[in-house]
């Protein structure tokens, strides 16, 4: 009974449906298929906005391409300690910039404030010998399994633009919060003030489909080429770009966001006092005893040690496609602790 | 009508079911999973020796990431100036190598051969000014559409072994130079002394699936790693190792070649002595009039320049599923030439 | 009245001499020469030890080819919120090394500690998606002017080394450091465990003049072919070589040093309870307040702000050269406040 | 008999004074003091133009940190096959700018011209996949030791910015060129179209001083950041500035150039029948026989082969100081074969 992570999940009907419909003979290749054709229409309309969109294979990579736009070599990118860029890229950023630094601000429940960041941009006076200070970097969900509010993004961003740094978002889990939130796409990105979003689908899904979203045309500068020679310009596109409309235009992001969101809550509810972050997506962070984690793995359960494994913070991930009996049996061995 | 490239091809039916047969429930993520763990033992058996293979999303990546753990940074790499990694990677090799530097090798239909590796590897005496002779990459079948006979191979591995260089092949098009071959795949690999193949499947019948094949372990190195922070480590590697699966075992990697191969040489018939190297693959590249050129466009077909737009060199591809009629419709046209 | 940096000292006469020395017509280039071929042999005298140096112009290549050699790049290098490496090298070391990360840890008056660190190795298990822990990074003296005991050392690098990470100091104030302790230079070298050392001497009297040291010879691995390709190989190295023969040699690195040292000491005395922390070196770093600082400099002194220009905390530096009558003004302005 | 390089000469007279003259207490570090301060308007008169220089400590380093900012990661730089940052700076183009392919375009005499350009840049037209034209690098004078006409160089630079490429000059003899040429400093730089020019005097009579001069201010970008972090901003500039201003305010430049140009055309003319290229500098290149080349070598001479040891092609370099009487006896050894 996993409840690893949630790219344990399978691909979902519909988008798999989308696989097939888009396996018509020949299509030009490298994204001039009809359906990247449309990606840019589609993503504005569920944003709100004009954008301009890039897929690429994976969550790392749409982050450290987008990374690498926004920030020079020699630059430096603020990010919570727990962001997935510090901890589980092995130095993708690193790569991809060519040697950005990462400057981590602790926050409560993975999220960085308009406050920390203007105080770590305070201490340190940009010179010739500093890093330069380029990106603030966020996770929507967070990597604790919370939202960040429109304000508490406004608030962010508006430090971030007034000191001249640029907001990258990870939205590996996008939906989830959008859905917990229940607000408009456009209110927890462009209207909010992120300048590009990294809107995964394959956590919710999808086979594998991330697209690099610009709510600002002129930060798009190089990220063609920049994607092309890292890789990441996939030859058949089509087929990333037709699971990405699939995911938006049936409506399924929203579906499977929902009932993943659902179970998280509630195993969360099972947990009850062992909860350490409030579940504002699909992601149940608990506090156990060594025994207690170790009995649940022996009654078949499997989750992540989150950080060491001598502790008891453990990380549980409902996916769309959760086993209904098993969530209520990992419910049941909760509650009974 | 598409003659622009094997990639404009669409999924062949045997792997979209393997894709389908995949998608059951929830799987380990990041090659955990029960496809990717018989990726090894398929690929040897059809290798004929013990393989360590990784899959990644594109064949540059493949490609760039084989040549990360061959070349240090300031290594060189000795290619043909038609290679692939020189002509269409957006400089993919400099990125994820950290700077290794290109060796440009001219020889005839775009192969290299063991007297000019030789004679280049004279010319320049290492030193600690010197970048350090690294790798020599090759394509099977080559940009030109031919293919390496085994003893070619072996000549040139041998001197690259012999110098310290270890040989890494681009095999994007694999399965067409095996079938024109009708030898054993460890006939033009590691018993020609080949130490990692770039085997594709995209090209052939597969929605995106790249494997990058060490036929020595040792030669894997921090290749995991280098995969990882190059964002190529796919969370849902099951579906990535289900097409590669399918692929080999169904025998479809056969049967797509051999049909594409078969439209290639009818092409080159009809085009007569405008061929310009022999077609030992599924491309045929032409020289023809610019008036010929231009006449065939506006009838239709669509193909590349190869070089300079001003020069009339062309490149035909043919497709595992090109339609037959097309391929009519273009004998009958160039052969009206 | 320069209290700015001993980086704006000028050369010591015995360096100066040493120059002219050298300067006899034509002597191999590029380290060949005989200045450089003594190398070895002066500094594993001076540390009692075999080692193999090799010269650098600045001490930001220094630290960044010491750390390129012994982190991959996605490695992670562990070092203080104020290391030089982190605020004041632009981001060289993620240039160097192709992307590492660098991991603060915390600690009071600028040291590490081996309790820290194994937190830190703890809190983090490795794996594919982590970076990989790589190397300790520490100054001596440290950048908030203090010393590490032998015995802080030893424990820092036992730790380090079980758990397989290698050690670099950053010693662009060893002298300083070592006049302080009074103990021998292996003592606070290799054998309390450090691999390799950055050993300044350009603040000290040197014209730009930096070694790094290896005391385990398997560990220079490709630093020479690094270090050329980063443009830090001198043509004319004989000149570097000189002025640490003579720095050393003549004893002039510890005459320097002791002065240096002793007009902090006195800077330190009269701040009194304004001192932020031990002067164990030659800088002294203070808390004023904001009237003070700016009360300061209208006399005529010049110094750094040390983090926010908002803060009171400043730091004065003593150079070798220092102008005795400058020293005396401050402490005069000190006292008086 | 030292032939082997001219960086194997000592410092002259002027320019080791200057460093003496320098040597005044204490001054701002890191390009703040008063001689860098004057750098811009010496290099300036001598140019006829506004220009913006940057010190560095090596040649390599001047060259790929010029060309870091000419060209972008995915960016090709033009150059001949001889040229130093093909051969002998091992892979720092690479690494300095994170991954530019080098381009090679052969050329009579080590010289690139406006046609083989014109010819490389329609050979390959761009796109997303392939490399982007960034700049063309010249060596002046070559490193076959012959000098760019200023028609030469205004006809080449022409086809470069009507392509949207930069024109990088590696001038490390630079006064070697210009003394043969008799010309203005302008006219084999900015008049021609040069943008930038690595003027390195190191070989020509300096310790360690190289310039990277700007004819176009924009072009400078995020130079200084770029040379901070590759570890090239020394700490004290002042001591590299000094040897530039001596370097040109003395006319020493010219007096060295001369004299070691004269002494070359001396060996040319000894050397009759078996000179390889005009002698428009100080270097000389033979063809000799195997066994000339080592009853040379056992007579004492030293000089380096050029290209493959088992050829008898050689290159002899005159220094500024030259022992007369080596002269003499090399050029009585070439007369007598």
């Amino acid at each position: 009974m996993r409840f690893v992570s949630d790219n344990n999940a399978s691909i979902c009907p519909e988008v798999l449906a989308a696989l097939s419909e888009a396996n018509r003979g020949l299509a030009a290749a490298y994204g001039n298929d009809p359906w990247t054709g449309r990606l840019n229409e589609v993503l504005g309309a569920f944003f709100g906005t004009e954008v301009r969109a890039f897929v690429v294979a994976t969550g790392t990579a749409a982050n450290s391409l987008a990374l690498s736009v926004l920030s020079p070599p020699y630059g430096s990118i603020y990010c919570h300690p727990d962001a997935h860029i510090v901890t589980d890229e092995c130095g993708a950023p690193g790569f991809f910039t060519s040697g950005a630094q990462l400057e981590l601000l602790g926050g409560a429940n993975g999220k960085l404030s308009a406050a920390t960041l203007t105080a770590a941009l305070d201490a340190h006076p940009v010179s010739v010998h500093s890093v330069q200070p380029a990106v603030v970097s966020i996770s929507q969900a967070t990597e604790l399994g919370t939202a960040y509010r429109p304000a508490e993004l406004a608030a962010l961003c508006d430090v971030a633009h007034q000191r001249g740094l640029h907001v990258q978002m990870d939205g590996a889990r996008f939906a989830n919060a959008l859905v917990y939130l229940g607000c408009h796409p456009g209110d927890v990105t462009w209207r909010a003030g992120v300048d590009v979003l990294c809107f995964g689908a394959t956590k919710n899904g999808a086979l594998g489909a991330e697209a690099v979203v610009f709510f600002e045309p002129e930060l798009v500068r190089d990220f063609e080429l920049r994607r092309k020679r890292a890789g990441q310009l996939l030859s058949k596109s089509r087929y990333v770009s037709a699971q990405l409309l699939a995911y938006i235009e049936s409506g399924v992001w929203r579906g499977n966001a929902e009932r993943a969101n659902a179970l998280a809550r509630r195993l969360a509810e099972a947990a009850g006092r062992r909860l350490l972050h409030p579940v504002e997506a699909n992601e149940v962070f608990l506090e156990l005893g060594i025994d207690e984690k170790t009995s649940l793995r022996a009654a078949g359960f499997e989750f992540y040690d989150w950080g060491s494994p001598g502790s008891g913070t453990v990380r549980l991930v409902a996916s769309w496609d959760q086993d209904e009996r098993h969530v209520e049996a990992l419910c049941a061995a909760l509650a009974a602790m």
